[in-house]
């Protein structure tokens, strides 16, 4: 197994910086009074594509050797993967095949497609997407780029921990905390890899829907757990389970978990409009609902938090924030 | 009469520093794409309060003596820099009484009592508010902290212009045109000062409202006119004409205007929900407005714009953008 190492982070940050922007550290005193502590704010709503997962995607595009770069890539997502591995095969020299599933939002696809994607459809009833991707690789000889379990993708989000440290530093900030949502596990396994190198006092907290909270289950257990199919939640963006590398690098690096409700994370797209003036997707919104909801061990402390994305159809938001 | 200059905007900077926040500067490829430009934004909706009144508030406030800064302030307003004031005044060791249309939204009066302001009431039309506030100025002692006609707010505004001159200079842009929005012109005013000094290739534009374009009119003119009364536009927060102070310094300073018509105000509020992930009050946009309207001059250039605000009710943003 292949886990990343902090200098295949710094390493990234240098291939990415001309694909994906360093986004700023915001402040905002209304949210630190509402959570009673000195929250740091890393909005990667403001990323190119709207979310964090074009870092990882051109980090691995950069790896690619010229014969696979003539091949091109491809890659499954019904959401923000879909939008980064398109940007960041465009500009990294490169074409990209995106499977996405029939009944995608039209907004998605089409902004795939602006991206450059050679969008095809699967049918999440009937079709295997996994089986579906691994045959267009063996017949295009195109390289899948994972959506987290793989080192390269891994260093590249880990580059938002890089930031983070120095930016804090800046502001002569030590996080005491980072709260950072998890899904697949790619984002908070990156940034708690560089944060224990830069910022070791710093302990990295997974931030989770109730319904998808395998991996706060699994670092309880010790074992890699599935998610509870028979649940549901807002955040459509973190449905997926730890993979094995991230379940592997996450169980030495993170300090624990904490599961936000559907109404908290409602609450928080709210006060991210009202207050900070950032439009959040419920998946970008659960670190911010975390430091809103009173968790013990928040209140007087210096925390990061990472909101992953801002991907929302303006109807959607209204009807959860109104 | 009290011109400011440049050297009183970084006198300004030095004495804001602890209140308001270096905002980032921002750039999006899909605002360059739709705007055919290369666009770096400011976007003072970020800023605390959520827009730059907090800015020259703050500066007229640390040049209270120790005998005025006992006696406070007052201000009228209907809106943010009601908001400005009260938190400049609180920070700065003051107090401050503000003067709210009895009819201003339960929100703003809200904030504005949040943030320390003793809010008194008035009639809109009943009451002459300029009367009202020299009669408390004169009864308490209070220091009037003008919106916009005084030097030392243009000063505080003007280090928006400092910030962007470096921002964009650290990553390599000179910048052709700024677009700012202007309504008293005092925002504008303080930011072309700057920009004069620290990037004298840069041409300021003012936006305005079609409604409320006063300043396009003056400028032409070669005096100050007024507003036309019978007009109305979306943007509540550009309905003053140009002020004495900042009529005579912006018709040395500014190269023209732009009008936009509310339509592409509502356009440009949800490209900034969609694309930019940023919430905009009517007002706050019109610069996006201008650049997304494929006005004449923009096109291939480097333009500067401030996004001056974002606080707006979101039942209010959903009715304009959905």
């Amino acid at each position: 197994m292949n886990l990343p190492t902090v200098a295949d982070i710094v390493a990234a940050a240098g291939r990415i910086a001309d694909i994906a922007v360093v986004t700023p550290l915001l402040e905002s005193d209304a949210l630190n009074q509402a959570a009673g502590a000195r929250i740091l704010i890393k909005p990667e709503n403001l990323q190119r594509t709207g979310s964090f997962k074009v870092r990882g995607a051109a980090n691995r595009i950069a790896r690619l050797s010229a014969d696979e770069r003539a091949r091109g890539v491809v890659a499954f997502s019904s959401g923000n993967h879909a939008q980064g591995v398109a940007l960041a095969a465009r500009l990294g020299g490169t074409t990209s095949k995106i499977l996405m599933p029939a009944d995608a939002p039209a907004l998605k696809i089409e902004r795939t497609r602006a991206q450059g994607g050679d969008v095809v459809f699967y049918d999440r009833r009937t079709d295997d997407r996994y089986e579906m991707v691994r045959r267009i690789a063996a017949e295009t000889g195109r390289t899948l780029v994972a959506p987290f379990d793989d080192a390269d993708v891994i260093a590249g989000q880990g580059t938002i921990g890089l930031e983070l440290a120095r930016q804090a530093a800046e502001r002569g900030a030590v996080l005491d905390l980072a709260l950072v949502p998890c899904s697949g596990g790619g984002l908070i396994g990156g940034i708690a890899l560089a944060l224990r190198d830069r910022s070791p006092a710093t302990k990295v907290l997974a931030v989770e829907p109730e319904a998808y909270d395998d991996t706060i289950r699994s670092l309880a257990a010790g074992e890699r757990l599935d998610i509870d199919p028979t649940r549901t939640s807002c955040c459509d963006g973190l449905q997926s389970r730890l993979g094995e590398v991230t379940f592997e690098l996450n169980r030495q690096l993170l300090g624990g978990g904490v599961a936000v409700s559907d109404d908290e994370v409602r609450a928080a797209m709210r006060f991210a409009f009202t207050e900070l003036k950032l439009v959040l997707e419920p998946s970008g919104a659960v670190a911010l609902a975390a430091v809103l909801s009173g968790r013990p061990g928040i209140s007087g402390r210096t925390v990061a938090i990472v909101l992953s994305g801002g991907n929302v159809d303006p109807e959607l938001h209204a009807s959860m924030i109104l």
